[in-house]
């Protein structure tokens, strides 16, 4: 299996609720360096994986969305914990709408699977993997 | 799959016994930096993998076991080499052990795998992963 | 010159106000990576520049006040942005304030310097460092 | 499973050729940082997975056959895209005739899997990963 | 004394004369991952040492101007070895230029110093840092 | 100021004697991850710091001597803590005398300053730095 990855980032603000959760039920916030990692089984013609420009261009716009906002006012998230955890299967899903609609270009229909990595800081991070099915 | 990933480490000292270490059977040391996965195929209500805090706490306790200490010295790796890939299954167990003593908390039951990775200098780790049967 | 070096981490929540700071004016928040280093020309009896376990603990100490805040909210910052740079010096600040009241220990009293990195995400960091003057 | 890795690097020049490529149409070079990944289900008698000096060495007579060169002018490159993802299963498929050949030494031919990560800056890698078939 | 730090990379081929360098005198490539630090003694207004987002996009300009590119063939390199030491310098007098024509914004006239560092791999680099004179 | 930096490593046991040390006063042992950084106002004909390949090669030399010992067994040391910060200035001391030897080669005695740091896990670090002083 071949793997493609590539790195962002998005700097949040957002609280808890659970008592699990001691102090991070405050409105704090993070910065999530985000590895998104793309695979598929064999390479296309040009020897790549997926077009990495436009696979970038799609996880940046989907950090974008994400970026420099308090989650906690967020409609998508109401009534949820924007856990790292969480968050990581949310870029996941937006980062496979743009697959399927055609956003990151021949090749990406191709792709089996997706990992998403979200670093919280140096000693902690969260991930979501699953295979694509074919739409 | 979900994965939530903590990290601690330990400062221990040991030598081998074969050939093949070459001067790394004299005694030495090794800083491991130690990073525990943990697997679950869907979130709980709270939205996490599982307590953070408390499986944080699971991974310190256990590290606490090893750190500062002579290896050659600890009767429970008589006769053995407490290679990098070696500790990474005695952390992975000992880790499992508190999982299933119930430390870790509510949640942690529905654990599928864990990942145990030690890393010892900036070229080189070992790890040791494997899903958790029900016991 | 001798140094050490110690690092800890905090993630809050705030806003900055300036056209300069674009999506940065709404709330968001942030992981600051933080590293202390303290220097001294030479050694104690020890064969340290301080008592690590003492200055990890004023570090960890400040860090702790800041930790899952809304920084908006705190009236030590009232009509400050809290930029990276900003923060970097009132964690020095408040370490030296620390290390001014004696609870860094025998040795701290004669540190000549120190430096205090806030890293925020993989690509940006900031850092404010100076001589500590005698009191 | 048991996992090893082994880190080393290189440092080629070379082009591409596709419109997807944009301006890597020019010639130009990369650093790539290699992880090469060893698997194995269980640790042979003297603990390892298989001898970590024997696969270091591996390892660097594969890297030392494309360093310091321009991949353009490589026969065994001709009319392909020397992409990360096609270098990763270039250097895979390297170490893994040297495994065979015996070259990494008993243990080695109970090895199970092996992957090789290529990281092209702070923000991109890719990677091949294959079981190891019985041969 | 505050200083914030911007992060980019750039991809470029070279070859270095003089039989120092050994296999490097031919044709090869780098990933430089480029840290450009700039620093003042106290802080503007909005609480900022210099605006963060012109001076990361004159960071990107420069690098822009060598990314992707064979230095080999770019004639104000003509003679000389594009070592990563001497490119440290190139990149530093760049950004300078840039800061010194205005592009850099308000407060900029007020940096006393900037360091540029180019990691070559992870387990080299080089810099190039020195004080800003008043123009 | 330009500066050249290469990294080692070395992995040793040691014990400290004195109370501040609490369980780090038990045999055990440490990974160093050391960075040398060699300073130099201008740049050689060639256009480098000193002649890379030497200067990594005395930083190996250097370590090698340590590396894989308990250095509570190394005359050398009698009688001290080898704390990070003490080992920091005997790797500077030790590769300062192989600069005078003549065995990093020529454009080594224009060498103006060093800095030895040593990363002893992902949280501690301590160096040693000074001026070069002419023979």
């Amino acid at each position: 299996m071949y793997t493609v990855s590539v790195r962002g980032h998005m700097m949040i603000a957002h609280s808890f609720r659970g008592e699990l959760f001691g102090p991070a039920q405050r409105l704090h916030g993070a910065t999530y360096v985000v590895d998104v990692e793309f695979s598929r089984p064999d390479l296309g013609d040009e020897g790549v994986v997926v077009d990495i420009g436009r696979a970038s261009q799609a996880v940046t716009s989907v950090l974008h969305e994400l970026d420099f906002k308090n989650l906690d006012e967020d409609p998508d998230f109401s009534g949820k914990n924007t856990t790292t955890e969480f968050l990581a299967k949310v870029v996941f899903d937006r980062v496979l709408l743009r697959i399927r609609s055609g956003e990151v270009g021949p090749g990406s229909e191709k792709l089996a699977g997706m990992k998403v990595t979200l670093h919280e800081s140096h000693i902690a991070s969260a991930s979501y993997a699953a295979a694509i099915e074919r739409s």
